[in-house]
């Protein structure tokens, strides 16, 4: 039996309620030999306090050494084993615009690149136009139309645009067109299977209208497709656990992620504060929420360690008021860590609280690397969060008897 | 490789020995916020002797957030996977009252109950019956042959009865003829493949010959049968580990549990004294012993904190007595946690010792949940502790060259 199916034979039907605020990129490393991490750095007296109260560790959102993207960081924190469902480059560039990709959908990431008079590729990134330009252009391919399926194009930035195919049968195992090289044509596409050579085969003939199309543009005067993805075939969180979920997240990319395993998405305004607000407002309609917090991730990226600490703070404190609502388990984790020393994404496990009325308490009163290490969830994979979650919010019978 | 292609693969002959004492639901909770567990309150010098000489760690049953039944629960402690080998009801039932399965058998749970003379049930549970007249309605189905399968009821308590069927080419895929519903008729045995339909067919036959025996009774005039299992296909503990093995259990479903992976069952008193003695008389005859104390479970089950206490202590005291014999390992663990706090079982990691000359030591010296969380073995999966038993026994080669 694999954990879905333990989870489906397990749940019973509550009214609790399970909040989880994922600060993106939590985890950190200290900058200098001996120093703190941007997390101990903070000062958090409301996730301190969640500490004392719950039970804390450290995650590991894949496997020890690997470093995840967003896609498998949340699938993983939603429950989903992040080896076994894939979400496509495709996909993902198209939920990073928001755009709603549905089942029949072949999603593809599109590069716009400059073809010289022989037809070889001089620049793979046509000159890295303006994501304006990038705009103007894609107005241009939105003419091109065929029979039977529905095509949409959108601008992303830059050189990027994402491709939609909308139709019935068609595949994703189709191979790139960008041959990653210059002086080199672009490559044919072929499809892997009967569905993917139909997609193949759309793919070709829309490269050849948009040649056409744009062959007097100075600079993007053609394109190359990557990463074509069907839409992953993925139990809803509603029929994985019996709950009726909502994401409050700000970037498109994590709307799309709780999209893709059926939650609905909750607007609001970009602070943190009028994400609670959201939360307050929806507090009777759902049974689980998702809050996500990206300057945690977005400041580490940009190596910027004071600001990360002071995002974190900011955090921090709208801890209070999510916790008014009293919900039944309260978590505060990560999708993966981002350390301002790296400029990345890291490997690191990500610092992880659980607040419930059922936890055995683990001594601890401060929300830090070090501290979660003594923890009483000790190292856990990702993965086996939510089975806490529902655990701990009285959602699961026994296994056996 | 799977774990037991493993075991078999690295095992060697030894003369070393184990000792496994499984205190039932041994790990808790406080009941009052920083409050102190029941194994962190009682006073158990004996155990703290161990963890002092030993590693400890905490054993996760089945997998984070998943509460185990006792069958799941033992299996995993005696290195079956509890998400791959699954006991049905049925045998548990069988097992619980100490009736010897085997493989060519069905085990049923069955339910007396009240029909009304429209042919639709009135009382799912005949009015609860008290268990001597169980007793005498079950003689009358014992009444109830018929050619080629061998039948056996037996009484459990109140309503419940356990109905086996013994032959060849018996199938366990077969419906609940319980409707769980009162204002409906039972329903009518189905098989999922050819041998189910087998027992469904003499199921439905039973019934039908069942409910003409009980027409008369003014209570117990029908029955539903419930978790059709048959005998599940289990490599026993001597063809895995190469160990004979011994089970001192005062409770028959524990007794059963052991028989089903092979163990012998030794007679003994009910006290943890009298359990010792049969030890010491058995303890040249056997390579692996598997002690169960009930009491710890029991006590959490009524939710009586200071009975669990004194229940811990009463186990403690056997201790020195039990390493007198020198087993080359001794470990003390718990099947799951039950915590008063909650009356019934748990999913919280439970506290473990194990005592052999081989330790790497932790520095601990008391036995307590957050005393665990220290310990050497860290958080460990319950199936992978027979590992560690017969690496400290000095019973397995090295993998690889």
């Amino acid at each position: 039996m694999n954990i879905h199916e333990l989870i489906h034979e397990l749940r019973v039907p509550s009214k609790t309620k399970i909040v989880l605020l994922v600060a993106d990129g939590l985890g950190g490393l200290p900058i200098v030999k001996g120093g703190l991490t941007e997390l101990e750095t903070a000062n958090t007296p409301n996730f301190d306090a969640c500490v004392a109260e719950g039970v804390s560790g450290l995650s590991t959102p894949v496997l020890p050494g690997i470093t995840p993207g967003s896609g498998p960081g949340h699938l993983a924190l939603f429950g989903y084993d992040p080896l076994q469902y894939r979400i496509g480059r495709g996909i993902l560039e198209a939920l990073g615009i928001n755009f709603a990709v549905g089942a029949k959908d072949v999603s593809i990431r599109g590069n716009f690149c400059t073809l010289g008079k022989d037809g070889t590729i001089v620049d793979r990134r046509a000159g890295r136009p303006t994501t304006n330009r990038c705009v103007e252009v894609v107005e241009k391919l939105k003419t091109i139309a065929f029979p039977g399926v529905e095509i949409f194009v959108e601008p992303v930035k830059e050189h990027r645009f994402v491709l939609v195919f909308r139709g019935d049968g068609l595949g994703g195992n189709v191979n790139d067109t960008d041959p990653q090289n210059i002086g080199v044509p672009p490559l044919v596409a072929h499809g892997a299977d009967a569905p993917s050579q139909r997609t193949a085969a759309v793919a070709n003939e829309f490269l050849a209208k948009a040649f056409e199309v744009l062959k007097n543009e100075p600079d993007c005067n053609a394109a190359t497709l990557r990463g074509f993805a069907t839409y992953p075939n993925i139990t809803t969180f509603r029929d994985l656990y019996g709950m009726k979920a909502a994401a409050i997240a700000v970037y498109p990319m994590y709307k799309g992620l709780a999209r893709l395993v059926g939650m609905d998405i909750l607007d609001a305004g970009v602070t943190p504060e009028s994400q609670v607000e959201r939360l307050q407002a929806a507090w009777n309609d759902y049974d689980f929420f998702f809050l996500h917090y990206k300057y945690t991730d977005s400041t580490g990226e940009d190596g910027n360690f004071p600001l990360k600490v002071q995002m974190i703070e900011s955090l921090d404190k709208i801890v209070p008021q999510i916790r008014e609502l009293k919900p039944d388990v309260f978590i505060v984790t990560g999708d993966h860590s981002t350390p301002s020393k790296f400029h990345t994404h890291s490997f690191h496990p990500v610092p992880t609280v659980i607040v419930a009325d059922t936890v055995r308490p683990d001594g601890l009163n401060k929300f830090g690397e070090r501290d979660c290490l003594k923890g009483g969830l000790g190292h856990f994979q990702a993965q086996h969060l939510m089975l806490l979650a529902m655990a701990h919010a009285g959602r699961f019978g026994k296994y056996g008897a």
